[in-house]
């Protein structure tokens, strides 16, 4: 763990130039808008350690899986986040020295990422050849109100010379994966066009065929003054670029503008992407940068105004918390439900895919708090429109019958994990996308969604587990063998009781969503009973599997088991462990991971925190407490759950432990591999452990609950959440909880178990 | 399963020419001689389907290791049998036609593997351009009499055509493996010679800097007549070659010789290589052909007079039963210890390493019976001398203070395979090698073994077993958790019945053998007591865990679980499963075969055939009717072990059908495998399945038992064993048991519970 950035509430702010840091400040900094994302790369050359990364939502390529031994049911393809053409690039000479911050003295190098405002800002004096000192100024960002154009201004100050600038302002599709499993290039070249005006570079990935058209312009101003200029054109295989020069004077200021925009075949006709593409260059060139900074910095004003959270006398947990506010709403908008919260958000290519339980099981409830509930909801039909894929994933493991499975990891809705103990026997997933619909519908009350698009889904994976869990007679109950559970320290365990339990529960939630559609609207309920072919037989196999579902418990302990056998293990706790063998993960053998006693994330307790009113707080003590000090939270989604029900049971300073564990993650990159891109999904934890956790959000009965509690170390805090039409800001102090309403909507809300009512545009104080 | 080759006693016969069976025929007409082995490719150009594979014992590449996840403890190579030079190349050109039986019509293909002489002979006529016939013989054999020696005879006689003959007979170093990992080539030029008369090629593996240097010499004969030539020569990097031309005479043989040696640095220093290499090939060609062939006979004549089975009654059990032992006796020799018995032997590349468990738990039995008992003993002194690199593998998964893991698959004693359930988990490989030691000595009675190198290897296993158990305080016992035992169809379990009994065992009998070195050699004991610093407290330690240990066992069915919550399955018999299921590893996922109780391979079995005397048949009965039935025998060295105990409990019908299943595996093509190599360690099992099945062959307190039966197929069988110098041949009808003992030493054995005696070279009838 490396400390280098400097506290701010609002920026991330690196001061000084060290290329060690480079790459993780590259995903630090990186800038998005939902459509496309950014690395902190540089514009200019640059030739020292770097990833280079420019990522187009959605765009994926299915690279050749690799893996050392072969098992049937492998996916034959693992989808790839795809770095793409490369937009940003401005090579920079003076005085024909190439400007490369790997080969120059820099000073007073200054990083900037204004979370406020949303843009990225760089400045630094690089010392050239013969003392030759130059001032760079760089600020860009991705619009977040026209989502398929991005922008640089990179001014250029010669401080102690006159000399010449030469400029090549260039896309270029020439780009790699450094995941790449064949090293293989991932983009055909299409077409390129050049003019003394506009360049355009249209590739296309291979097998999957998405287009990617970039097109830009490129503006001179030198000292205030527009300058016109005759480019020299250039033109290869999947690169354009204007070359030009400029005469520099002491103390004058160059600015180059870059506008480019990138338009691909998921949101047009491919044939029109040159023209769709140079529109919307050219709406962006009336605007002008300032205008678009302009409204860039309203757009982020408005998304602020929705999910900010402010903390009074803590700088370190302020930027953190906005932080992953901010990179959670630079990944995902919820305008388009084809698209998913990959784990690395657009900061990096590992991990692949786009989606995995992290979305419903972490992300959904920020997306329901702080934004329209369309986006929680795209979420949902994002998984919908990929159950038919669920259900031929089923099929292959040798399911049957409409029982759907969802991946593991999935761009398109294929699975595209391999690894057997997971991809295969992972199925808690299943559960987590029912919980989802659960959650949605509760929190939202949109009922209408569970005849829409619910109960196919809710029907598929009850299916599944109908089929998954075996009847064992000498017992008279159901057993669910060979699983791996949320903890994927044990593998291929029988009987994990979050899997059984969310398996039993998910049958429970659909039959009683059976029930809901028929009493509110038959009719529906009668074409979706055909179209899904349910009959009295398997719901009735259902009632007894519930009915029958075998739980591991220990009525000594009063705990529920993780799995059978967990109680054969050496039962150990984390702080008796020699700090050498920490993090397990990079000091143990898998087999002993395996044996050992040790728990990557939450399981039993995920168990409780995800159905948490099921359990007394006896209950939840007991497992909290028998638990977690064997919890070595080698997942970045280990401690919000903790924190969380660390807060229920007021064990105060544990709450504000786990809060820590992942508040700054990457900031502080405390798990020292923030250089392949930030812990994105883990984000949406750290937003929860602050509103579930210290503000004690929750949604029962269609009734608001509170139940805020303020961490020692802070003065105060407060956070936004929308809910049913109000937009709340609960602030919270020691000695006051007051609650402002927004919006018009008179909210009733129950806080420390008292009923309250906040009028439209109301505040309401609560002493303790 | 396809079988096209001609039933025969003595012989492997091909007839006809299909291109869609040379893959196969390339493996089961392989040649060896436990110095280096090579696939029957055409010595001609084929520019066909075809896996070229020369072979040379002990030399190996660690390939780097290729996985889909890397998981800590993994190694970073996979050792892999490397294809080597390629020594018996002749290009054949005929008027300027090149023979390449990919492209000419082939008629009177016969292809033979004689087992009884050691050699394997090709004849056909080839329909060239313009209707020329050319009839070709060659037959080629590698000496294990002359060990580094290759020669061949390749004759060729125009059928209705005068013409000319060009052959280029050369050596290729420039090979590839087809398994490599990476499409790297293994192997770098050091050097080539040639002259008008020889020719050499040095080539040097990459990292484990093997050197090889193959020499040959080529001699023609035309019409009867020794032709001297003059011709072309070809050098290029790792590459010789002699072009010569010989007018052809319709009706008139022209044959060419060729000889090549190969020495190695395994051998012979490196620098001597080619003078070493010059020499024995000298010394070959000074015998000739006819005479080094004819010493080739008769020493396959003494091989066959110690390890052969007859089987009257059933030609194509005695083809099956040959081809096995001719493979083994091509495999290894035991004249190496630092050599052993690849799965493959020298018939492919698929498996890498040499050394899996096969060989103490498969292997042993046979050259324990069949040759000198120094044979058996190098196999148990190859696994002495790896007990650095166990101690350390074990050391790498957390073991210390000596505990030794053998590896799972290797090559130079460390590990090189990775997938983590076998290679972190399959450790009752580590108690198949302690067995092996006291079933040498059980054997042999050569009781010195235990004090010189037994019981080094006998403290580290035990050492690695107290470690790797648990004391679970709850039920006062010892279990073992995460393990995979021998049926690998289950992974990750919990007290797999078969590793805590040879966990258990391996303590007994290492105290048993302690015991014994203190009361008859207390110097040796007390010199090993320090060497490996054995204390009282260590052994205090093993006799609890051995009187503690936890044994999972259902009282209802009398039967040992195989693991923890078997009884928890669905328990289905094989036969009543739907047979487009099979063969499972298949047609289903990884995950379904896990949570079925389909059984790959013989496990609470495979513990009753070990420690056979521990049980009683009521006990073996019960635990055979239970588990066989649920047993798929996905495994070449499953059906074996079940023949045996069948053979035990008087299941004819059974023990029949289970010798049936691997009698002929490759010759049959069974597993539609064959095409990457023979299964070469399974065929010791078929071997076990006759001597210790139908036969009933046992040694119990230092008593050679016989429990003989005859298959109701068979007219009559008889084998041959060595015993602590008596070598008996035993024949058994269905009326009568017939020992012949052609040593000199009288040999007390029980028959059928009836003690006797055969004096040397007497004759003992018992009648049923």
């Amino acid at each position: 763990m490396k400390q280098y950035l400097k506290l701010d509430e609002w920026s991330i702010i690196e001061e000084g130039f060290d290329p060690e840091n480079h790459e993780v400040s590259e995903s630090v900094f990186s800038i998005g808008n939902g459509h496309m994302g950014q690395r902190a790369n540089f514009e200019e050359d640059y030739t020292g350690k770097t990833l280079q990364g420019s990522y187009m939502a959605g765009v994926y390529y299915p690279d050749k899986t690799r893996v050392g031994w072969w098992k049937n049911g492998y996916p034959e393809y693992f989808a790839k986040v795809l770095n793409s053409t490369n937009w940003i690039g401005l090579k920079i000479e003076i005085d024909g020295e190439n400007l490369d911050l790997h080969n120059v003295n820099v000073k007073e190098f200054v990083r900037e990422l204004n979370m406020k405002e949303g843009y990225l800002e760089r400045t630094f004096i690089a010392t050239l050849k013969e003392g030759k000192e130059v001032k760079i100024n760089t600020k860009r960002f991705v619009s977040i109100v026209d989502k398929e154009v991005g922008t640089i201004r990179y001014s250029v100050t010669p401080l102690n010379f006159n000399g010449e600038l030469k400029v090549t302002s260039y896309l270029d599709g020439d780009v790699i994966n450094q995941d790449a499993n064949y090293d293989e290039k991932f983009w055909d070249h299409v077409a390129t066009e050049v003019t003394n005006d506009y360049g355009s570079v249209t590739v296309k990935t291979k097998k999957t065929e998405f287009v990617l058209c970039s097109t830009k312009k490129t503006e001179l101003v030198h000292n205030g003054t527009k300058v016109s200029f005759a480019p020299e054109l250039i033109e290869k295989e999947k690169f354009v670029g204007h070359a030009f020069a400029q005469n520099l004077e002491q103390g004058k200021e160059t600015v180059i503008y870059k506008y480019a925009s990138n338009v691909t075949s998921r949101d047009h006709d491919a044939s029109q992407l040159i023209k769709v593409g140079m529109e919307s260059l050219q709406a962006a060139l009336n605007k002008g940068f300032e205008k678009m900074e302009e409204e860039q910095r309203q757009a982020w004003a408005d998304k602020w105004k929705e999910s900010d959270i402010v903390i009074e006398g803590d700088v370190a947990a302020q930027q953190g918390i906005r932080f992953n506010i901010f990179q959670l709403n630079q990944t995902y908008t919820g305008e388009d439900d084809r698209l998913n919260i990959g784990p690395k958000g657009f900061t990096g290519e590992k991990y692949g895919g786009s989606t995995y339980w992290d979305t419903e099981a972490y992300c959904l409830p920020f997306y329901l708090s702080t934004a329209d509930p369309k986006i929680a909801r795209n979420l949902l039909v994002y998984r919908y429109k990929h159950l038919e894929k669920a259900i031929e994933n089923a099929e292959k493991l040798g399911f049957s019958d409409g029982a759907a499975l969802y991946p593991m990891v999935t761009m398109n809705g294929e699975e595209s994990h391999n690894e057997w103990e997971i991809t295969f026997e992972e199925i808690h997933r299943n559960g987590a996308i029912a919980y989802a619909i659960y959650n949605y519908v509760n929190y939202t009350d949109d009922k209408s969604y569970l005849g829409e698009y619910g109960l196919d889904v809710l029907v598929g994976i009850s299916r599944f587990w109908a089929q998954r869990v075996n009847y064992v007679a000498a017992k008279d109950q159901y057993m669910m063998l060979g699983v791996t559970g949320p903890n994927e320290y044990e593998n291929n365990v029988n009987n994990n009781w979050y899997t059984n339990r969310i398996a039993a529960w998910t049958l429970e939630y659909t039959l009683s969503v059976m029930d809901y559609l028929k009493e509110t609207d038959a009719n529906r309920y009668e074409a979706l009973q055909k179209k899904l072919n349910i009959k009295g037989d398997e719901t009735s196999k259902w009632v007894e599997i519930i009915e029958k579902m075998y739980y591991p418990f220990d009525e000594e302990l009063g705990v529920f088991l993780q799995q059978d056998g967990f109680l054969d293990k050496e039962l150990i706790h984390v702080k008796d462990l020699d700090e050498k063998h920490l993090p397990l993960n990079q000091n143990w053998s898998w087999d002993r991971i395996l044996r050992s006693c040790f728990i990557k994330q939450a399981d039993v307790l995920q168990g409780m925190y995800f159905l948490n009113d099921e359990f007394d707080m006896e209950t939840k003590k007991k497992n909290f407490d028998f638990y977690e000090p064997m919890t070595v939270h080698e997942s970045s989604l280990s401690p919000c759950v903790h924190s969380i029900l660390a807060c229920e049971l007021g064990y105060k300073d544990k709450a504000y432990e786990m809060y820590l564990r992942t508040a700054r993650l990457d900031l502080d990159n405390y798990n020292n591999d923030t250089e392949d891109g930030c812990h994105t999904t883990s984000m949406a934890g750290t937003w929860m452990s602050v509103v579930q956790g210290f503000g004690g959000l929750k949604v029962r009965n269609n009734q608001l609950i509170l139940n805020p509690f303020i961490p020692g170390e802070w003065k105060s805090f407060s956070f936004k959440i929308v809910f049913r039409g109000a937009l709340l800001n609960i602030n919270v102090t020691d000695e006051t909880i007051q609650i402002t309403n927004e919006a018009d909507v008179t909210t009733p809300l129950i806080v420390h178990g008292t009923k309250y009512e906040v009028k439209g545009n109301d505040t309401l104080s609560i002493q303790y």
